[in-house]
């Protein structure tokens, strides 16, 4: 039996302000990522999402972003590489706090947004990152984008790594994401992107926009909570995945 | 020889703001209470005095507070027991990644301001507090307000309970702080605070305003940081202190 | 023909968070009070919602309140009349230039939350909001709890005062509103709501709990825009109105 | 009677944290750039600041800021235009308010450090401040680095507009800054950060660092005010200028 993992962002709440579908998102994905407070999320709803993901038996993951609120940790920050290393501490340590209270466990970091972004490419952000995770527990995931700058520096200093994918995505003949600008950056079918996921999953490959199949390492595949396809997406995905003999990677 | 902790406040810089004289100060105490970022603090400035402290060799301790920076945690807000739990937890996690990182040892947690204030008086905000540290790690030593609901909830949980008192406050003979607002509240001589200081560590009493000698329990001595005056004060105690055979507790 | 002036917050979407049904919402009012960034709004939002506000005709109205965004200004927080009175200034400021800019003109003040209700009670608080007001500008009308220490600092001001009053809550025969915490606080029947709507309008008369009618003094009605029915309450409420031959206030 | 504008920013402090020699420094000035609660300030600083600059008779300007008060807005966010026209007129609004409270005017706007800096280069960015400023009150000044992006967009919707040069920067002969990394962008000399002040105000021309005489638009000064050397430079700056006929500009 082949096992996948899919990594959902949750938690993504704000005080009286709700977002996303967590409590039935979460039944069709194995590890979630919960904002710890600096683009999303506060104390309260990092309490309540961490019960959710303990009680659904999924992989608990920090998911820490800019200090950006009303930007969503979407727009780039020129922050210091120690500064990276300061807040992931910060916000993974808050919410490795309630993983501790609630008796769960804390197994990855990912991290947000244009944080995500910037250190996919810039090599001493990403090494600030990676530190700051092997620092609070050399057993940590870290999840980077996959063959990117966060993934090297984690790998570089003994992390265990996993390279995210993309379902929703399509990827350049350079093994790139193809940039949002771009007419064919996301993939809006369903099957498509289905198809895509079993590629990479299953294959360690995947067809860019040019039509050439190249290699590409899928340890994890993300798809997007806040959208309103997402779960009927997610129900699909799981039911081909069952037919083609792939379960979610299990927690237990 | 007799031994005596001396806590102060720390931490409580901010991005550009620069407040109290950490480097000093912490020559003349015993443990130090580090800002987490609601009330003061941020991740910088925790990293940084985080390592300061361990370098100098005292005890660690969370300074959890209320999320309002503008007022630095001393205007009462009208949170829920559970959010008083949510965010102590969130607060004491991110700095226990500090105290991970640098390979050093979280001691300690003191709520700080208003809600230090709060959880004296009402008995579910206190035992939500003490909840959060209990969960969080139950060998964490709880500082309050002497004899208030804030070391009974912590004893109730079993937790080690470190009971306050102020060199410089003085007492009512029922063994409460005098009210800030009255004339008498707050000791200005010096001398008087250290005599104060020794008579509640040795003896585990105080005179107070009325005269009367009353018990009080005395397990670790508060002094402010943000006062130009401390640190004459500090080593003026640490003189007298040392004339009469008592030091400060040691973290070794 | 008599009029009649429904109020509704408006603008307390905040960065990617979205609240309220602002746009249809807006169709059946006569005066809105945006949010001006402390417990919800951002500029962008305020921005918008002006445009809004300006495009339907409706009076504009800013809605300042406590700097707790994660409690959405409900919490009540101890702070000092002046610092009331300076937050006022600055939301209603902040607001006034969206109007500005947009050629629209800035009609009244309404506190919220917890600021409406700490301000319904509290002198002094209110009259520190009050003169705010008529500092800024003294042709500003400002909206309090009906008969409460708001109303009555405004009128001593020599500032238009509009008296409000609940269309869904409940009146005790000393004409206070019924606490939410009473079984009978709130009016969950549309029909009764809209009764009360007409007779405390009409008559400046309401049948309080206790079945006693007491006067009340009532230029402007709330209903929450936040709640799933208040699109079809609203529906319901103009077209009873329309037959009762009273119209909304025009702000033309 | 020669006479040059002294610019200085203030009102820097916030909350518990104090910033700047805002008393003494405004002697020596004759406009005020005031933060406005994004980068620094907050509304009880801003009220104080207000009234110390009308009592010293300085003209009052705003200066918005990007929403990162940990960072002292110093740091770059990628922020779109429309936003930057948002939060230029949030922030001007809110100071604005403060002046039409205590009677006094506002007179201009200058865009606060990273915002300053990014609006100087990008054309999009600097005419959506410019437009903020304009809608809000065609009347204000705009102030911007001397013939920057900004300084073009002002006038090119009509704005007046001061071009601004700084006394302890070097200029290169383009005209332009000397970038800070630079072993001499700063000057340290005093006397030589007067006499380039009398260059660039009385002759409009500044001696770059290759020697060359360039000319400069120069119609304000901008000193900065967090620095221990101020005072003192600035007592020498008017003492030079006195001597050389030369007065501060007047407000009255």
């Amino acid at each position: 039996m082949r096992t996948i993992d899919i990594n959902c962002d949750m938690g993504e709440s704000f005080g009286q302000y709700s977002l996303g579908n967590d409590e039935e998102v979460i039944r069709y994905v194995s590890s979630v990522n919960i904002a710890c407070g600096f683009h999303a999320g506060d104390p309260t709803t990092m309490d309540r999402t961490v019960k959710l993901a303990d009680k659904h038996h999924v992989r608990i993951g920090a998911h820490p972003g800019l200090p950006d609120l009303q930007g969503f940790g979407r727009r780039n920050i020129a922050i210091l590489p120690v500064e990276a290393y300061q807040l992931t501490l910060y916000q993974v340590g808050a919410l490795k706090a309630f993983t501790q209270a609630n008796g769960a466990k804390l197994s990855h970091v990912k991290p947000h947004g244009a944080l995500y972004n910037m250190a996919a490419k810039d090599k001493q952000l990403a090494t600030a990152i990676a530190e700051a995770v092997y620092q609070l527990d050399p057993t940590l995931t870290l999840i980077g984008l996959s063959n990117s700058a966060l993934t090297n520096a984690g790998e570089a200093l003994g992390l265990t790594v996993a390279h995210e994918v993309f379902a929703d995505r399509t990827y350049q003949s350079d093994g790139t994401l193809t940039p949002r600008h771009h007419p064919n950056a996301v993939i809006n079918d369903e099957m498509q992107a289905i198809e895509q996921v079993k590629q990479m999953v299953l294959d360690q490959r995947v067809t860019s926009t040019t039509g050439k199949v190249i290699p590409i390492q899928a340890d994890t595949v993300c798809v997007h909570g806040d959208n309103p396809h997402t779960l009927s997406f997610l129900k699909k995905l799981q039911d081909c995945l069952q037919q083609s003999g792939i379960s979610l990677t299990s927690n237990k």
